[in-house]
């Protein structure tokens, strides 16, 4: 690493990892899953937080090459067969509600050339492998969150004309400076910002839309929501949880869970997506009460093809979430091809499972409850961009009253000037 | 890594591991144990065990900054407490029969400065977690091997006035010299070195000694046997196991199990012991009906009495293993200090858990017949080397017949000329 305060700026984003984030607290567990070539980054997060008065710091490991080698080699079965390990940690995770890091470090190329059939089969037994743990995270219940560290794949992908070492220092720089940890009190900025990002959740939370209507170009749809929706930022989420932490950084979006029966239009994608290592690019997708009845993309047709015929559940909306233009994600001006970076610099929405916690009373409903007040199931979520600077959008009442939310792709005065 | 033909001789280690070693087989998963700076050494063992059709290939990494951060910090109760995979491996262990491979480069400086409790309450947890497995690989039923792997802490350690990437390219390439893996062909050498030590193990076996005498400077020692021991050389170890393999790279010991109600007199080590990174020193032990009844050191006096004092089974002889001084380990001149490499630079015993495939129908045995049969049962297993230019050691069989094994720390030729 050649980037000459590296040291310095990873101490200080396990720093904001850890307490602007995930919220260590004395005697809390904290799982933390990386790559193995990101330990700089695990070494500084384990020591910090023990020094945070942690009683365990558990880390579950893995690999890109040994991962990708897995995908080509192994059977069907093999790949369809869960981990010796995958129950005990759920378990694990039901029993000692513990904090869980993920740290992303793959970019869009690390799966390059793997069968997507192979990959699909993978990731439907991982997304099952723990239901319970997910049930916990989706529900707010266990604080969980995820990050992004420069790989020299990822990196590549990112900066393909640079040399790798160079990539690598770049996206440090980018990952760093979007996390709010490069310029000025990292912990500070980010006590500002989720202060207003709560803020503005609250003044949507509070108006009840019973829909949203999204414009753009390309896309009219409307997207029910039912008077029982909370808009949740990841700045503070309490939700269900012991404490209040952050899911995501960076963050910039606030978002909810629609109603997955009542979804009718047309939305065109604004950024490619990056699946598992595949990329869809240029697509739309086409929905009558609420289900997907046709997508196209022109790159990889049949990559979004296996996400929304993955299961019933996928062919409907989990997540709506709204994300301004004026983000420092969007104005790095860089496209990082990792879902966690580029959907905080736009709206976006998410096929699939929807969040629990975006419904009132939602943590503590049953399934049958939930898919009644409307909150889809699936094994998948797969978010994708939508956002732009022609991104109108308006919240409408249950009584027909119209709020300007967003024009152009920023909030509207009359949203900015409530906070 | 600065070593010029680094790549071909891991690609050939990792050939030696899979194919002399654990003898890989189509249809078979293994299970590689691993610290992530020996990414390159797994990844290769990954790649290689899936072209020789492994069913599947799961890694288990581990960090020693990590590891060592958590004994300093955690408290004794989760230091107690085993991890929430491990019941499962355990099962899982028992259920497929996986091989296990386990990649060794911990330095003995590695955990300097751990208090010697916390480091003997995790060993214990780590001892008692997998009982199944231990058993299955204790009674030579599920196919396992240790390998070494240099760090830059045990390369330190092994050359502490070498600049540490220097000390790491001189440690690889004794690792590969030592493995028979830098001259000829690595496999070729090892189909013949394993053969001459089977054949050596089954003419010691076909004595039946009642018990040996062991004399050496400081050292008067007698063993007892039964006559229904098993002299085992890991070149080739099948015994119970569905197949053939080599449990340790580099091996050039023949060993057995002694009746551990029977051994008496003193023996003093003649090289340090590392111990879970601590050392100790310039020690003798003192035997009376089997039993340690005094024992000091010169250095690490608390680091023998916490392997000693762990628990009563602790307190006898679970292995006796002869290697002549004349092997390429002892002829490196180098002190690894690893016990690995070291204990087969020399004879050597250990305190704890015997090998119930020392004995004529142990694997099958239940552990009251095996107890009964003078195998040793602790949660201990810690070997010390005993081995010097000035060892003579005689086998004595039940009618009195006194057999020359060996003098001046090498086989008689009264053993060598049946070969």
């Amino acid at each position: 690493m050649t980037l000459p305060n590296f040291d310095e700026l990873i101490e200080k984003y396990a720093a904001t990892i850890l307490r602007a984030g995930i919220n260590q607290q004395p005697g809390e567990t904290t799982i933390i899953q990386a790559d193995i070539d990101q330990a700089p980054l695990v070494r500084a997060l384990s020591a910090q937080a023990w020094a945070l008065g942690a009683r365990d710091v558990i880390v579950r490991w893995g690999d890109a090459e040994i991962g990708k080698s897995r995908l080509e080699n192994a059977s069907d079965e093999v790949l369809g067969t869960t981990g010796y390990a995958a129950a005990a940690f759920d378990d694990f995770c039901e029993e000692v509600n513990p904090n869980l890091i993920f740290v992303k470090s793959s970019g869009p190329s690390e799966l390059a050339g793997v069968d997507i059939e192979k990959i699909k089969i993978s990731n439907r037994t991982a997304e099952a492998a723990q239901p319970k743990r997910r049930k916990l995270t989706g529900a707010g219940k266990m604080p969980w969150i995820i990050v992004g560290a420069a790989s020299e794949n990822w990196a590549h992908d990112v900066f393909p004309d640079l040399p790798v070492s160079e990539a690598v220092d770049k996206l440090w720089e980018a990952i760093f400076f979007t996390s709010r940890v490069s310029f000025g009190d990292p912990l500070k900025n980010w006590e500002d910002h989720a202060y207003k990002l709560g803020k503005t959740a609250d003044l949507l939370t509070s108006y009840q839309f019973d829909h949203i209507l999204y414009r753009a170009e390309g896309t009219d749809l409307k997207i029910g929501l039912g008077g029982d929706r909370i808009w949740i930022s990841a700045g503070g989420m309490s939700g269900a949880s012991k404490k209040e932490y952050i899911p995501n950084i960076p963050t910039e979006e606030i978002f909810t869970t629609p109603d997955f029966h009542r979804v009718d239009g047309v939305v065109r994608a604004t950024k490619p997506l990056n699946y598992s290592g595949n990329l869809v690019d240029d697509f739309e997708l086409t929905f009558k009460d609420g289900r997907v009845v046709d997508y196209k993309a022109r790159v990889g047709q049949e990559v979004l093809a296996s996400i929304i015929e993955a299961d019933e559940g996928a062919h409907f909306l989990g997540e709506l979430a709204l994300v301004p233009i004026d983000t420092p994600i969007n104005e790095s001006g860089l496209l990082f091809l990792m879902t966690l970076f580029d959907e905080n610099a736009s709206n976006h929405l998410a096929v699939g499972r929807g969040y629990p916690a975006g419904v009132i009373a939602g943590p503590d409903m049953n399934d049958e409850e939930l898919r009644e007040a409307g909150v889809n199931y699936s094994s998948m979520h797969v978010d994708f961009m939508v956002g732009s600077d022609k991104t109108d959008i308006d919240g409408v009442t249950a009584d027909g009253e119209v709020v300007p939310i967003f024009r152009n792709g920023k909030w509207t005065d009359e949203i900015a000037n409530q906070l």
